[in-house]
């Protein structure tokens, strides 16, 4: 059997723990998980009841061109829908972004700490990953455009970062934009946009103009709510979206998705609220990890990284057996971190409550 | 921008009109469509109440494992968990598939008339595409065979074929594989499989410990009722179904997806339905194309490819005006032709009443 050399050293990726295997391997019945950056209040009312009508014509294909949604979101941003595609979460978006411009012996660059699945995807694709290390726990902007070569044919700018949660200011970003050549792309993976609340972030919708090759990728997996559904969307240039329509399925963005997406985007007030809830419990966390003496990583997302200054797989498991799920930073490659969810205010107290009864130990 | 040579010339692929946009266009209220071959019973109702239970938790991520889903199928197929892989419709299995074997340069061989997914996701890796006409509207699977060379990583068996509708038997199988080299991926796509009557049709699963080069592919969309979910499966060896699993998404399959096809294989007085009318259906339509004397393909899917002796984009126009969806054959490479879509018996009278009205002018 020829399997593709490429694919031999692939990783699986190591998703968080569901709570339905954490309550089945240790017996528990009251588990918390603030492992996967979901949003602890579910999602908008109103977008529960479009699910439940789009559920009735099921046995439909979805609509290919996914024109309701593009007409949406190109409302919703005021955007073009030619420069609109949707998916599978960004998680397929980026797999397709690879397959349109990565061929063996082709480099990606990303930050040393970043979202592993760039890696994975350029992979696929036989491509090299180059990993620029993290500065002061945040993405070196300027390290990572100076590592451009000949060979370079995208650049990832998750912003805010996962894991680390920092940002990429608008100084930063525009201090390298004119340095990097029309052939590599730039992606900004900007996932967790909704939940910045700084305003040096750059909004980058008015670049896509000015700079053709820059990508820019968002989900209604986070603060709207829906990542069970599997919808994530991008903008870029009408070229560009012509071909990642082409490598795209027909069908990728199912018929739930697609309506619920649509009713998402209506919602303001439970994005108001999920928004609101994040921020507040993000100051929480800083409070309590500041009286816990603990570094932590100032973050723009719905997650914060805290150093708990021991071994963060022990940390992990015993906060487990307390029926508390996060990630341990092991996987990140930061030993003795932890990455914990935002929750709702009695989650992220539970949480604070085990760890400090840990750390006591 | 360097947009990799391999997708320059991708087609988009062509997805049947939806409903809504046949209305929108034409004016029309009452629209049928028997062009996408999915179920006119719509889906289980046990289903539908799961679905709106799972909607509660759409906040969540997917299991990534899709644990629960695959011990269902596991149970139903009789065939171990390790064998079993599940994704975004076949659709993006054929992706994967091609993702794991495909290197630029290497080639596939598919059928002349058939489909047209496995061209475009070989393309996407670079890779070339022979296709070897039918013989009498069938897979010639023996000149398939023959057209092995020492390029060739995958061979396609589509039974019952899309879009003819025509099955590969038994004898017909058995004679070619042990011919195919180990080293050639034999796809034996099986999207149809639920509404297979006839008993030549070949039981693939116990082929697999024997062809360790053999995936077979299945999927919800079809005879369940579920193509607006995504969601397919394969069965291969547990090497293949490891890699298979390493390219997927972590969460490609969505977390509706998995909880009503779980529930879908448990409905089998749904299933028994869907495959009754489906078979009443085809019969209805050779009879009902003999009276007014139109060649057609005996299938063993939901769909039936008839020659309408005349233009079929003409034809296909016409129908449209008349609120009925079919897919037009030049499409396929067809003229001439139309594929129709087995529909509820009233949606088979109407189909039949307007085309003979047409064939009348």
């Amino acid at each position: 059997m020829k399997i593709r050399e490429a694919i031999k050293g692939l990783n699986m990726y190591q998703a968080g723990k569901p709570i339905s295997e954490v309550k089945r391997e240790l017996g528990l019945t009251d588990v918390i998980k603030l492992a996967s950056n979901e949003n602890p209040l579910g999602c908008s009312e109103k977008v529960k009841k479009v699910m439940m009508e789009a559920a009735e014509e099921i046995n439909l294909y979805p609509d290919a061109s996914n024109f309701e949604l593009k007409r949406a979101l190109s409302e919703h941003l005021g955007v073009d829908t030619k420069r609109i595609f949707c998916g599978t979460g960004s998680d397929l978006l980026i797999r397709v972004i690879c397959n349109l411009f990565l061929d063996p012996g082709d480099e990606i660059i990303m930050g040393g700490v970043s979202f592993q699945r760039y890696e994975d995807s350029a992979q696929i694709m036989g491509a090299k990953t180059v990993k620029i290390p993290m500065k002061n726990h945040r993405l070196d902007v300027e390290a990572m455009v100076n590592a451009i070569n000949e060979k370079t044919r995208i650049i990832w700018f998750c912003t805010p970062n996962n894991p680390t949660g920092a940002m990429v200011t608008k100084s930063e970003l525009f201090s390298v934009l004119d340095r990097i050549p029309e052939d590599v792309i730039i992606v900004m993976d900007e996932a967790y946009y909704e939940y910045v609340t700084d305003e040096e972030y750059p909004q980058t919708l008015p670049l896509i103009d000015k700079y053709p090759n820059m990508i820019i990728l968002r989900t209604f997996s986070k603060a709207y709510g829906l990542a069970g559904l599997r919808v994530g969307y991008g903008i870029a240039n009408e070229e560009i979206t012509k071909y990642i329509n082409s490598i795209l399925g027909p069908f990728d963005t199912n018929l739930i998705a697609q309506a619920a997406a649509i009713t998402a985007l209506k919602d303001k007030d439970f994005l108001k609220k999920a928004v609101e809830t994040n921020t507040t419990g993000r100051e929480y966390f800083y409070r309590e990890f500041d009286r816990l003496g603990l570094e932590y990583i100032i973050s723009q997302a719905n997650f914060v990284m805290v150093n708990v200054g021991r071994d963060d797989k022990d940390v992990f498991n015993k906060l487990l057996r307390k029926g508390v799920i996060v990630r341990p930073g092991h996987l990140f490659g930061m030993n003795n971190w932890l990455r914990v969810s935002v929750g709702t205010m009695d989650q992220n107290e539970r949480f604070i409550n085990e760890l400090e009864n840990l750390l006591k130990e």
